[in-house]
């Protein structure tokens, strides 16, 4: 057979896991949906007309994501996943010749999308010692590569920091003079940070990505969304197969968005839980503990892949990075629930204290 | 912006629907999930860890196919509706210099798909009499060009005409030896035909798409599959991102495919509609009605677009093909319930007389 070129050099990919006692290795919520949005979700889904193909809801959606913002339905595209919204800018500014700048360590998908969609990736390594972007190297990469689209993450994954509004509105300036779109991908904003949205009054050529995957714990789903200028949005929406959203998600992401009030207390465990846990590992001169914006933490240990193991025997599953590039020896915890958070930390305790 | 070259050529979709009384536009199946299925779908949903990434929801559907086709799980992908099984091969097949044959007129999204994939797209037209395809011909246009992937929908979208299941194989055969992929679209063959499914076993290079969304009336879920060879599965998998299936539309497809034989009344109904229709429009002189082996008929009628009017005014929602080429004055119905067939035919009965 005569596939694409390159194909066949590209991953596949295989997410069936173990069963944890504790699973806090994808960032996900541990927590399922909150009783009463659990109600409004189970009864919407009653009313699915199931043999119909999907007609407005995804508007709908969009609707109410637009009014949230300010801004018109027409800015607002859904994706399944955030994932879906990268994987397709990446392609719709990518092919033969052109740049797609992304920063390194950061989310793991990048490099493949760029892959996918043909493009140059071009690679800014982050300081290593506390993962922060130089951003006038950031910039001098997007203006000699003759990028077609800048990427940051902020909070930036797997390393937890954020990054100054103020340095994201220099990027912005940057990428508008080079003709260059930026997209700022906020999975994590909901846990800390400072939104960028703000700015897309100001900078047209940028595009915020966002996910019901993580703050609005709706992973099952695949469900993410971006904010961009209308003809950005629009060209954005020429990727896209029609009825690429199933009925299910969205009407499930819908009720969600309506209620996300009921969201907040959540967050602000997962926020304190991240202070309690960032302190409570901050006292072990053998860890290095990297402050974080996100539901998560990074930690660095020179016996990383020997407490992981440990772990594991426990049925506690973390990341583990190993020997990655710019990530040899870190290990990435998400926030659990406060006991499964108090289990972690005492698992590491013995670990570290030598008692096992 | 600098967008990929010819994405600004390619058409936006906009899926949303006036509300019809009767609406018989879209192939979907009229009626909701059977009882029993859909207390099993709602039990199963509220089951669901909301907040959890996929994990082996996909994997469990797959095994169920493989099983009920007497192959493995490696040899079954599951997309977004077949669609994406279609879009996602084209892809796999195609980028610059390659060339994808398939029929017209067909599933109108082959020629988007052929363009987003970057592919030459190369049609051999049907007969204009009853739209058969010359087998001949069709081989002939892969020979000539080449071609990396040879398409056939059967039965055919819209025409609804059967392709005999030898000249299957005589293209089957002519394709290995021109080591050209072929895919048999099978998206409407629960209520028609025969499926080419029982040649895989001969013809690796074989490719077959079947979806959810017609016969299994869950158009809203957005679930296809295709079966092929286990090395032809793993490079198509390549062109799927991690979580590509959400968990919701994969577990609802799961206890549908599990409970199938409780469609089996409603597929006979469809049939048996789709006779009394077919016999009923064959009364008219003034009506050209080709045979089906589909939830649809396609009828031609000179006064076409006026009936289309007609019948919107009703609040009936046909499919009309106007100036389409190969469909001129073409419309199609799919096949609703007896009572909504009843007002149909009642409604063509009146306009051909001339009463309205």
């Amino acid at each position: 057979m005569r596939y694409r070129e390159g194909l066949s050099d590209r991953p596949s990919y295989d997410v069936t896991e173990r069963d944890w006692k504790i699973k806090i290795n994808a960032n996900e919520c541990n927590l399922n949906l909150p009783p009463l949005v659990d109600e409004r979700v189970m009864n919407r889904l009653s009313h699915v007309a199931f043999n119909r193909y999907p007609n407005d809801e995804a508007g709908d959606l969009c609707e109410q994501i637009a009014r949230n913002f300010g801004c018109q339905k027409e800015n607002v595209q859904l994706g399944n996943g955030s994932s879906e919204i990268i994987e397709k800018l990446f392609y719709a500014f990518g092919g033969e010749g052109n740049s797609i700048v992304y920063p390194w360590p950061s989310f793991s998908m990048y490099p493949n999308y760029a892959k996918a969609a043909e493009a140059n990736g071009v690679v800014v390594n982050l300081s290593e010692d506390d993962y922060s972007l130089d951003v006038y190297e950031y910039i001098r990469a997007v203006r000699e590569s003759n990028a077609t689209l800048a990427v940051v993450c902020n909070p930036n994954n797997p390393t937890g920091n954020v990054m100054p509004l103020g340095d994201i509105e220099k990027i912005a300036k940057a990428t508008a003079d080079a003709d260059c779109a930026f997209l700022v991908d906020e999975a994590y904003v909901e846990f800390g940070g400072e939104s960028a949205a703000g700015l897309m009054k100001k900078y047209s050529h940028m595009i915020i990505a966002r996910t019901f995957s993580k703050a609005y714990g709706l992973a099952s789903a695949r469900v993410g969304y971006m904010l961009a200028d209308s003809a950005m949005a629009e060209m954005f929406g020429k990727t896209l197969m029609p009825y690429h959203m199933n009925v299910l998600s969205t009407v499930v992401a819908d009720i969600v968005y309506q209620m996300r009030d009921e969201y907040r207390p959540r967050i602000d465990m997962m926020i304190s839980e991240r202070k309690r846990v960032y302190e409570s590992l901050g006292k072990y001169d053998e860890l290095k503990v990297f402050p974080s914006g996100t539901n998560f933490i990074l930690l660095k240990y020179d016996r990383s892949v020997a407490l992981n193991e440990r772990l594991e025997k426990l049925g506690i599953g973390v990341r583990s990075f190993g020997k990655a590039p710019g990530l040899t020896n870190c290990l990435r915890v998400s926030m659990g629930t406060r006991e499964e958070n108090d289990t972690l930390l005492s698992a590491i305790d013995d670990f570290v204290k030598g008692s096992v």
